[in-house]
């Protein structure tokens, strides 16, 4: 994990997300637990809002395998914030989204990480070839150099 | 509590709020419980905008000492929301806040109850007459013949 | 809602329960929205276990329409929990769980409330009659004198 | 991380720990934020129960900088858990607890990862050398070989 804050212009797309005040821990800032919800967050977000992933239909759901967050400083309600979103790498059946949480109007990370999903089918929960309609979609947020 | 749902139009105060992934049960929908993580958004949003609340160093604190809920109709991640906040009674030492919650752009509630705090001195935790600076704030938003 | 504290021994039905680190808010407390997390983990749970509710394939699922919580005095983390539960009204369609939250030893609830399911057709989303087997499990849990 | 799935005697620490209705997700399973609110519980449990973390009065605290976790098989509500611990590196001022999630009864961990937290003197925010009371309670959770 980079020991250096990634800056938001390496992030294809940002969410806006409200922070609440159950985030907060007892020491008055957003507890580690809660920015995982951020990134879930944001590439469900993404997975919906461009029409791919049908929570109740869909035939292909993504299943986390892999998760991890570096905190470099802290954020706290009612910080407004903005996720970003990439794609670092483009597998067969697997995909591994960069992830990173800014507070709003701020360029370097306050944390930042990844989060991977394998595709499986939904019945039998196998692993399936990315549907070419995900792979679509995910294409314009692949970071250059870091196809698998 | 009404069984009518309450306008948008009678909440003085307006707080927009985004959904998240972990909101959604395992129905679907936003779970019962994250509809008072919204109430307890909109308040203690609402008291630090204002330069009232002061988590680190405030001396009076609000405890909370009742709330209660009725649901009207769903709503679910990824909707954006709008939460409706009101006071409905300013007593001596302890505040009855109204709030709603509306899917963006509806008019009519989704979820509505109250949310009732008790001010405490945070050292002793007894009960205090509310501060002349917190009833200035309230005092906007409290609803026209529900004065205690 | 009473303003005394009920007694453990009033709820037929006790859920033991952990408490979590992120329960605790600010200000070193259990926050109030989570204590309807521990009301929807006692009724769900008993519904389960009993083998009633199967959430991947029953056709009648609960709804819940209202939700109330009165708080008497703090739980924190690390505290042990035990849940009560009982049933303080069998309708048609809807029961009303009563549930109260007692710090583990405790017999005297340092909260309680209520929590109202209305039965309906997972299909249609429509009231049904109280299955006969749901009924069977609850009646148990019914208070003498608070059947409606 | 290791693909082989950590068994649960290579944990010297053991927390049992109950899931709640709301950790299931839409696809009827623990979500994958849930666990690290497990592996938060898990470690402070374990500091508070020894007597060494002091909430409101510690001069020395747990900055989180960095969480992991892989996930092997899942878990569900109402599953109960047990949280394994262990000490993979005791640094100067920083120490990398290994926690692993099994289903009560289970040897493999169906989940697991670890959570670096740096010590910090509380004022100034800046890291301190492992206190003698804490490092003494941290040993005896170390893995061996694994000192840095």
């Amino acid at each position: 994990m980079p020991a250096v804050r990634s800056r938001i212009d390496s992030f294809p797309h940002i969410l806006p997300l409200t922070t609440r005040w159950m985030d907060n821990d007892v020491y008055g800032h957003v507890n580690n637990v809660q920015y995982y919800s951020y990134f879930d967050t944001a590439v469900n977000h993404y997975l919906i809002e461009k029409g791919w992933l049908d929570i109740q239909n869909g035939g292909v759901v993504g299943l986390v395998v892999e998760t991890r967050c570096t905190y470099h400083a802290s954020v706290a309600f009612p910080d407004e914030l903005e996720v970003g979103l990439r794609v670092e790498r483009l597998g067969n059946s697997s995909v591994r989204y960069g992830i990173a949480i800014f507070r709003k109007g701020e360029t370097e990370a306050a944390a930042e990480g990844y989060f991977i999903h394998v595709y499986v089918d939904r019945k039998s929960n196998t692993p399936v070839s990315l549907p070419a309609d995900l792979r679509a979609i995910l294409e314009p947020l692949l970071v250059k150099g870091e196809q698998a």
